[in-house]
């Protein structure tokens, strides 16, 4: 193969169009991905619309990789990667090293985050060269559909979960059943939480039931959440994964004391939580930042021996354009993957 | 003495009256205390104006007491207190014990909190009944006028700053210079951060310099706080002892990635936080919720340790209402305190 | 009833016998239990033995009770507990509410504990005393013979577990496969950890496996255990349960770095380990001790969401001294439990 | 300059020899330094011994590097670091990038640490090539004679007392005035922390209050250790600096309960602590492995910040025999440090 085709954008919010583009090879401390699927996650319309510094078009979007090494770089001694190894690449697409939060080994929130499809071009393509300490490695129980989106939606809503003052047996909420809820139920009852799904309307209590959860709030029946929170006595954690701040702040009263709101789906409209809502209780907002790719590899490696697996629909990356508008219109069942081949 | 004096108002917002009631015995688990001091805090107003619920009339606030024990109730067994012995009540006023956050230990967030002033009568008088867990013994080393503003302002400040995630060395920023920030600046330099004090106004530098921060940060100067705080590196920490969720939201992008915001000072407006500034930086918003008899008599150990002492100004109780105007026009430097005689 | 039977012994290791008497009214803050069941646990032999500090004879054993209320003493307002409340006491039988630790929010480490059987009379009875911060509420899907040894096996083995450094996914090895350790390794199962249980013999293969272990280490078998840990990529946290203080020290080498040794069972001989073990891997051992009535709750609700039940074998109260015999010859299959009638 | 000093040891315990060598060209990633102070461990004998794997002579020893970097390598770019940059490099002189723990972020437990000294050619020399990551830059403030001891005595001590459980106003003890001691001494003060110093002989006393510690405690006197710091309240943390394992396994019963032994000196006898000591009263024992290039930027510039320097004895590079031998007998007050010319 000396070409291969990229899905790119080439102005803002510009309609995608499929191109061939010679095959490059991986530079010093680079691998070379033959992608397999790629996830399409909500945080990729930031970039189609360059709506963060520092997009640049064209604009091939991403970061739900999933794949197998094809080439190997120089300078990759002792990390272990071989050609065939299969490989996932996610939000964290690599780190600076050299920043503070690097030098902390905070890579996660490294000042130079390199995101694939604003960094450098993702996964909407048949083939992506990234930085070494980017990999993830996938378990052999995991499909290359599986894997994509945990390398995002699944490593975000997982980390989000272990990280948080949520211990085992505690009361844990995740607002919102999509892309990233529908995983982070299932993460939260492996986990051993008592999980509350909150979504809206009273049909998705049976999805709930199906996906674990103890306890299903409808957010648009008369009691308000934060009231249905409070009669199972209150959440330690609500995991918001809707990008949805009104629905987000409704929920802060539903929080037992010294209980913790993880947000991690962004909207741009502010929180209006008022500080008597945390002063007297203890009560914490918190933002949680995805995962590296060793969180990556953990989230998979959990994945793999609890049986869990995201729900997706897969397309050929030929027909990105239309699984690119059924994820914006909200219709995905839960995660849109594009597919080779 | 078979009366006593106190300073009640009888209806919201109403004057403040001295009148003379029988003095009582304290009943099982309680002691009786000569008031020799007691702050005044802006969250007496509260009570005063009966912003909160379960106020009822005659309201005798205060809640930054310090005087000693001059009668003993039944079942004081084995927690050693005798007639005689200086104690100090503050903001946390006893606890249920029955509730769930009592039976984690975590006694601050109760959902029974006795504050004294709200669910019985505080220390605007010459007496007080209180109950066995709301002591604190008050070191030699200080003085009622010292012990009583320690009781609320100190341990709140105190605790917020030791319970944060700031570790020695880490820059940690105190919004405002009041009642609350002038102690907080000098605990945060005799607990090794790198401290920042910032207020309105280019002439509270100087002042800033002698409680010992190390940097002043001017809030009505050209630079914004967060841009001033990044050019520091970024505060691991602020603390937020202003009541003004303007100025509180306006520090946000002044913290490093998983920086915390710590609010203490309860502006019933909301904070206008997006989710975009805490996301990928993993930042925190907490409420801090003052601190239990122990911490009281923590921060009071500390204070005698370290030799620092909060700034007052006193007013004897029969100036109740003075004092009170001088602590709601923002003039005392720092703290009124009521004393006896 | 005015008469019950309690089965005492009245001498250091001195033989069970059982005796008949008055039944006494709760004083204040305490209430009387009809015992259903009890668990008998190997730190019973201390207070048989005398070897710990306090043992007064008669000595009336049993600290896993289950039961229910049928009497109320004074002062118990607030507290919600009926007569005919089921209810469960464990090693934590109250606290003094006094010392540091308590008034810390800490009352594990109470400085006067009350363990029934060593502070009062325990569980080894048709009737027992306990304060009224002892109780935990038995949830209806439990039996009492499941809920008594959960009051302290279960409760120490869930604590020591949800409270170590371990985080869903993490290796988690739980030491011996008794008592403690067969619900230990449900515990860790159910709480999301990739689970080892190690013990004496490649024949307790089947049963960690049907405990749900993900992996079986036989510590008689040619490899070292640390061995086997390190193989399987290094512990996060090994939890011994086992009282052998060389079986403990032996694991130390299979920690990961930064892993954790949590420390329940109490064998008199000293852990040999040496700082060189601990120091550049930042290895960690604690001392876990129990858990509060609060954590018995919470470890009861746990069980009963989660399915979990101990394995026990059940006998009279008067066939006390049977019971006793099995569980010092490590024959039970896990817990003796006595059981009325 | 094309050729440089090094002083180098050719068989296990024998004796140092300066010898001339050519001047390397620092490699990709690396820097080339001028070493302006070394400081002398104890841990240096490890390596002059032979006593740990990997140990090839010539060794040439010292991990306590102070100088200014004279020539850069290539793949510097955005590090921040030019020619004549004051730099530091410690016990940590960079990670490997792809084990698990740096993967984690956890440089400091990297399996293929490279200590200089052990991995490379250390700081007992006029020139260092060291790994970028390896670097913490120098305040103004400090002399290359203080900087050098504080890149592995000073940021061992401040990073095990600035990650131990000890809040501002806990009981700290330090377990030896030496090298590692008389700095810890005065960290904890600077730290907020109630501090106590532990030496043998009342004449340290004086030594103890001068360095700034708030008790002393002889433990050679009739009390115990143990019993004197439980006078004191017992201690949240007691940080082991002495290479003595008996003198550490004595303070255990002296930690408070819930309290922390960091054990950051090896001495290759095994501690004697028994679980009784541990588990009741939840004491925790760690082991503390130093810290990183940004843990010492960190140490340099909190004691920058805080007047805080080592008490140290210089020697040129040429008298490097007398200065270890003075380090082996125990005579050096504090630090023996190696100076250029």
């Amino acid at each position: 193969m000396s070409t291969y085709r990229v899905a790119q954008v080439t102005t803002a919010r510009g309609p995608f169009e499929v191109v061939e583009r010679e095959v490059p090879q991986p530079g010093p401390c680079h691998v070379r991905i033959t992608v397999e699927a790629c996830g399409i996650c909500h945080s990729d319309a930031f970039f189609v619309a360059a709506a963060l510094p520092g997009v640049t078009f064209p604009v091939v979007p991403g970061h739900e990789i999933a794949g197998r090494i094809d080439a190997l770089g120089d300078g990759l001694q002792g990390w272990g990667w071989e050609v065939g190894d299969r490989v996932a690449v996610g939000w964290f697409g690599g780190s600076c090293g050299h920043c503070v939060s690097c030098r902390r080994g905070d890579f996660i929130v490294c000042e130079n985050l390199k995101v694939p499809g604003w960094a450098y071009d993702g996964g909407f393509a048949e083939s992506v060269i990234a930085p070494v300490d980017a990999l993830a490695r996938i378990p052999d129980a995991l499909t290359a559909a599986d894997a994509g989106p945990m390398a995002c939606a699944g490593v975000t809503t997982y980390n989000g979960l272990r990280r948080s003052a949520a211990r085992p047996g505690d009361l844990v909420a995740v607002l919102g059943i999509g892309g990233l809820g529908h995983l982070a139920v299932k993460y939260a009852v492996a986990m051993g939480f008592e999980t509350v799904a909150i979504a809206r309307g009273a049909e998705k209590a049976g999805l709930a039931r199906r996906l674990g959860a103890h306890h299903y709030v409808d957010s648009t029946a008369g009691t308000s959440v934060a009231e249905a929170l409070r009669t199972l006595g209150g959440a330690r954690v609500v995991l918001a994964t809707a990008a949805n701040s009104a629905a987000i702040t409704a929920s802060v009263d539903g929080l037992a004391p010294r209980g913790e709101l993880v947000v991690i789906g962004a909207d741009p409209k502010a929180l209006g939580i008022n500080p008597l809502q945390l002063l007297m209780s203890g009560r914490v907002v918190r933002g949680h930042p995805s995962g590296t790719a060793q969180d990556v590899q953990d989230v998979l490696e959990f994945s793999a021996l609890r049986g869990i697996r995201p729900t997706v629909e897969t397309l050929p990356l030929a027909s990105v354009g239309e699984a690119y508008q059924r994820m914006l219109s909200g219709g995905a069942r839960f995660r849109m993957v594009l597919t080779s081949g």
